[in-house]
């Protein structure tokens, strides 16, 4: 009997391999698979916070026009986006790399340059790793390390109705420079002879090639004395994390389409595209924004934040999960996000 | 400019990593790359221990012969062992997959139960981890998070002049292992209606397929009160081990090879390939049993225990690392392990 992966998919499959999961063994594992980070008791007052991802080349990144500097960047600022959205703050790093002879040492060179400069900016060590040959192509894997006092741990599951949906930065504009990117790819493939038309588009494709984890907001909120309800990163898109939130914590949300944050240039590139920038902003994916709950008393505080926007508030579950259109009509909103499994 | 990576080798690689890694910045590093685990401060007296290593089909693993069960228990043990090499107990581990369309549902869930396997025996929790397809083949990487008392850490660079050198367990299994599971694939290619000639052989196929780590010994030594002053896992062969304790302690050491615990049916197999027994323990890898040294006074407790053998004891660093061969001549031991990258 073989039943193929595509049937499950990406969330499927996590789905089937929580439920083959052995019984919690170690009472210092406070949450394990199902949020940003796991979570694990360092003290009775603080937690380690554990998170990992894998980028492949082919997969995740394409190299004919990710500089390798940028994408060790990426690798670690993708991770510490992953303690931000559990409230924390990294620490660590490892970082793991299978590479073919394909690479130099000057290429490796480069690629660690980008997650020094990563480190440095984040306040992150690299602590260890492996590393390995591959038959083809680069693999890399990091791990972080972050901690978090235990009472300001942001979980997707605490968002309680009327509370108000905040969003930081803003979105769609890593899939309007993927746009640019994938055609400036093809032209030259075409012709190798033609120079890339990349004038005015620096944003959109920095927000592509070198996204930040923003830990800048953690510390914002902190100094506000404001803990989150909820919180999530948004790598797979705004609509695949509202729908995080909203199962984790049984509730429904109202988000409003003329709310969404989306700068002039994302929207101007997504133009030339022909491309609807709300589709951009709710399932492009990897702008490594954070999507956060708050309650009504700390919205106060935070209303006039000019890189938080607020989208929209919780609802009661069985009011479903809906967007309000520009013209006021109502849409449920569902996951399409990466799903690179099917 | 391109220097190819074959100049560097794997441990060139590392330390090169290393040259070029920032600053130490968070104050909470106490030990980053180097050992087995990356050490990081939990609280005043305890610390938490960091590992990862990346298994890649083709590279680290040949599926033709190793079921995905045991794939996935040796995941973790050589994992766990890392943890054990540090004095330390294991106690969550993530698992990140990257899979192609090769495999079935049922196939992961194979994979996963010796995942399952492998938590329930080692008492560790699966708290997380990322899922992605591949272009081709499997790929997992897995990062182990373990505890210690800070002052029963045992790091490599703690042995000193007159310790005494022990291992746990026997050497060379997992090479004789590979030996017959290699013959038996290359008959199976040239004849698919031959059947495997394994009998008498489960031992050292066992070793190499299902290896475990030995927090068992861990615990033993907690329990006589014994620290080592240094300590290894055995993952690329004893010579690379020793060389790597030696040379993080700044000492030498004098092995006899008529002391190296090999056992009669791998002695039986490597004599069936002609090949030595010694060079299986000295290089041959895999093994995951624990090289480690101890004080004279400690060593009196241990002598008698049936699993650890003394090998040899630790010298001043101008007399270099020796082996002394049953003959009583001495050699200088080099490392030679495993060496992907070249």
């Amino acid at each position: 009997m073989r039943t193929e992966l595509s049937t499950l998919g990406e969330f499927g499959l996590i789905d089937r391999i929580k439920l083959q999961q052995a019984e919690k063994q170690q009472k210092s594992t406070l949450k394990g698979i199902g949020d940003d980070c796991a979570v694990i008791e360092k003290s009775k007052t603080e937690v380690t916070l554990i998170s990992t991802d894998i980028l492949l080349e082919g997969i995740h990144f394409d190299l004919t026009y990710t500089p390798l500097l940028h994408l060790g960047y990426k690798a670690v600022a993708v991770n510490v986006s992953d303690v931000a959205a559990m409230n924390g703050i990294p620490q660590q790093i490892t970082v793991s790399i299978a590479i073919s002879n394909r690479f130099s040492v000057e290429a490796i060179d480069e690629l660690y340059k980008g997650i020094r400069l990563a480190c440095e900016n984040y306040k992150v060590d690299l602590v260890g790793g492996d590393t390995t040959s591959s038959q083809r192509g680069l693999m890399i894997s990091v791990t972080v390390i972050g901690t978090a006092k235990k009472s300001e741990v942001a979980y997707r599951s605490g968002a309680k109705v009327n509370d108000v949906i905040c969003v930081s930065g803003d979105l769609g504009a890593a899939y309007a420079g993927l746009q640019i990117l994938e055609r400036e790819k093809e032209v030259y493939s075409a012709n190798p002879e033609m120079q890339p038309e990349l004038e005015g588009k620096d944003y959109v494709i920095k927000r592509l090639l070198k996204p930040e984890g923003r830990t800048d907001i953690v510390h914002e909120l902190k100094d506000l004395g404001i803990v989150p309800t909820s919180m999530i990163d948004i790598s797979d898109g705004l609509a695949s994390e509202i729908l995080h939130i909203c199962n984790a914590s049984g509730v429904g949300a109202y988000v409003y389409e003329d709310k969404l944050p989306i700068t002039h240039d994302t929207e101007q590139t997504l133009f030339d595209f022909k491309l609807d920038p709300t589709t951009a902003a709710m399932n492009g994916g990897e702008d490594y924004e954070l999507l956060f709950t708050v309650s009504m008393k700390d919205f106060e505080k935070l209303k006039n934040h000019e890189d938080i926007t607020t989208i929209g508030y919780i609802t009661e579950k069985a009011k479903g999960v809906i967007m309000i259109s520009k013209k006021g009509n109502q849409y449920p909103i569902k996951a399409q996000g990466w799903d690179h499994l099917v």
